[in-house]
C-alpha cells in the first residue's frame, strides 16, 4: 500500500469524522451520520468532477470507501464520545490539514489533465479541498465555517494550488511539485492555526 | 395506462404535495410554491441523473409534469387550507410510503443498468428516494427531516434496494423483483410508521 | 466592445455585488466573500448547463470573470460600506433588473438550441434568472429570497422566456426577439418593484 493511499484514507476519514461530529450535534440519526459524513468526505471532489464532467464519481469506482463510512457510521454514534476524549483538537487539525493539502493538489491537477485555463484550474483545487465542509455545513443548516471564521483554509489550498501550478509551468518534476505544494499547505494551514493568524 | 404510470404520478403528486405544504408553512410565494413542489418531486431522480451523467433528465423527457406541477401551484394556495383538512396524515404516509418504494427501486435498478457496483447501486436506490426531500429541507431552510427524525425511512429504502438487488443476482424474474420489493419498502416504512418505531 | 458584452458584464457585476453585500451582511471573511459573489454571478448558469449537460461551463471559457470578481472580492471588504452610500437602491434594482432580462433570455435561447421542450426551455430561462440568488441565500442560511417576498420577479422572467418562444414560433427575426424580451423582463420587473405590486 503506497504512502498516497494511505494519506487517501486518512483524508477521507478526517473528513467523514467532522461529519460524524456535526451531525451527532444536530442530534441526527444514523441515516443522517452515514448522509453527512460521507457529504462531508466526497462532496468536494465530486462538485469539481461534476464541474468538469468527468465520470466515473470517485467514490463510485472505489466503492470500499463508501462501505468503509457506512460501516463506521452504525458504531459512531455510540463510539463518538470516547472518540472525542481520546482525540485531541491538535490531531484533528493536522489530520484535516493533510486532507487539505492532499485533495487540493489532486483537485488542481486533474482540472490542468482535464485542459482547464490556470485560475480555474487553482478554483477548482479549492474547491476539492474545502467543499466537502461547506456542503455538511448548508446540510446542517449552518452558514459554512470556512467562509465566516476569518482563520487561513481555503487560502492555504489557494496559495499552494498556485505554488503547484508555478512548478509545473517552470519544469520541475512532477512528483516533486505534487508533493511539496501539498505539504506546504498542510504547514501553512498548521503554523498559521497554531500561531492564531486571522485575515482581515 | 398502466399501474407503474398511475403509481409514478401518484408518487410525483404526493411530493409535490409535501412540498405545497412546507412551502406555504414558510409563507413563501406562488413562485416559491412552484420551486419548492417540484424540487421535492423530482430533487432525488435528477441529483441521481447529475451523478450518474445520464440525459436527458426524467422531467425533460416529460415535460407534462412540470406543467402539472405549475398548474397545481397555481391552485394550491388558496386550497391547501382545505386540502389539508380533507386528506388525513394517514394517507399522506401512505402516499409518501407508495412514493418511496416506486422511486427507490426504479434508481437502484437504473444505477445497475449504468453498471454500478452493487453497494453504489444500492445508495442511487435511497439517493432517488429521500434526496427530494432533504433539498425541500435545505431550501426552506431546515435540517432535513429525514436525517434525523430517527424514524425508518432511508432504512426501509436501503433494505428494499438490497431486497432488489439479492433477487436479481439470484434470477428471480425482473418483473416480480421490482414489483415485491417496492411495496417491500412501502410496507416496510408503513408497518414501523404505525407502530411508532424509532432507530437509535 | 459589444452591447451584449457590456451587458453581461454589467449583470455579473450586478449579481457579484448583491453576492458581497450578504456575504458582508453575515460577516463572512474574504473567502465567504469570494465565494458567495461567485455563486451569486455564476450559480444560476452553471446550474442549467449541469441540467443541459453542456461544456465547458461559461466562467470556466471565460476566466477573465472569475479573476474579476476574485480581484474585487479582495477590495470589497473595506469599499462595501462607501459603495453603498454611493449606489442608491434604485441604482441596484436597475442593473440587476438588466440581469434577469439577459441572463433569462440567454438560458432559454440556450435551452432551445439544446432541443428542449418549450415550457422546460422556459423553466431553464428562469433557472438562469434567479438560482444564482437562491443559492446564495441557502450558502448564507436565509430562505431564498425571490422564493418568498412576493415581488414579481422570477415571474417577469417567465413571461419574458415565453415572449421570446412565442416571437421564435412566428418568425420574428431572432435578433430582435432577443432584444425585445430581454428588455420586456427588465421594464416588467422595474415598473411592479416601482409600483410596490405584490403576487398573491
Amino acid at each position: 500500500m503506497t504512502i498516497v493511499k494511505i494519506l487517501e484514507i486518512v483524508a477521507i476519514l478526517v473528513g467523514a469524522f467532522s461529519g460524524f461530529i456535526e451531525a451527532r450535534s444536530k442530534k441526527m440519526d444514523v441515516v443522517g451520520i452515514f448522509t453527512v459524513a460521507f457529504i462531508t468526505a466526497f462532496g468536494g471532489g465530486t462538485l469539481r468532477d461534476i464541474l468538469l464532467d468527468r465520470r466515473p464519481l470517485f467514490w463510485v469506482e472505489h466503492q470500499e470507501y463508501a462501505i468503509l463510512i457506512f460501516l463506521l457510521a452504525m458504531v459512531a454514534a455510540p463510539a463518538i464520545r470516547t472518540l472525542r476524549k481520546i482525540i485531541s483538537e491538535r490531531l484533528i487539525v493536522t489530520a484535516d490539514a493533510l486532507g487539505l493539502g492532499l485533495f487540493s493538489i489532486v483537485g488542481v491537477s486533474q482540472a490542468l489533465e482535464a485542459g482547464m485555463p490556470l485560475f480555474i484550474a487553482s478554483m477548482m483545487g479549492v474547491i476539492t479541498g474545502i467543499f466537502g465542509g461547506v456542503l455538511r455545513d448548508i446540510v446542517c443548516n449552518e452558514i459554512p465555517m470556512v467562509l465566516r471564521d476569518g482563520k487561513p483554509y481555503a487560502i492555504c489550498s489557494f496559495a499552494g494550488c498556485w505554488m503547484y501550478l508555478l512548478m509545473q509551468k517552470t519544469g520541475v518534476p512532477a512528483d516533486f511539485a505534487l508533493w511539496s505544494s501539498a505539504l506546504g499547505i498542510t504547514a501553512f494551514r498548521m503554523v498559521t492555526w497554531a500561531k492564531g493568524v486571522k485575515i482581515e
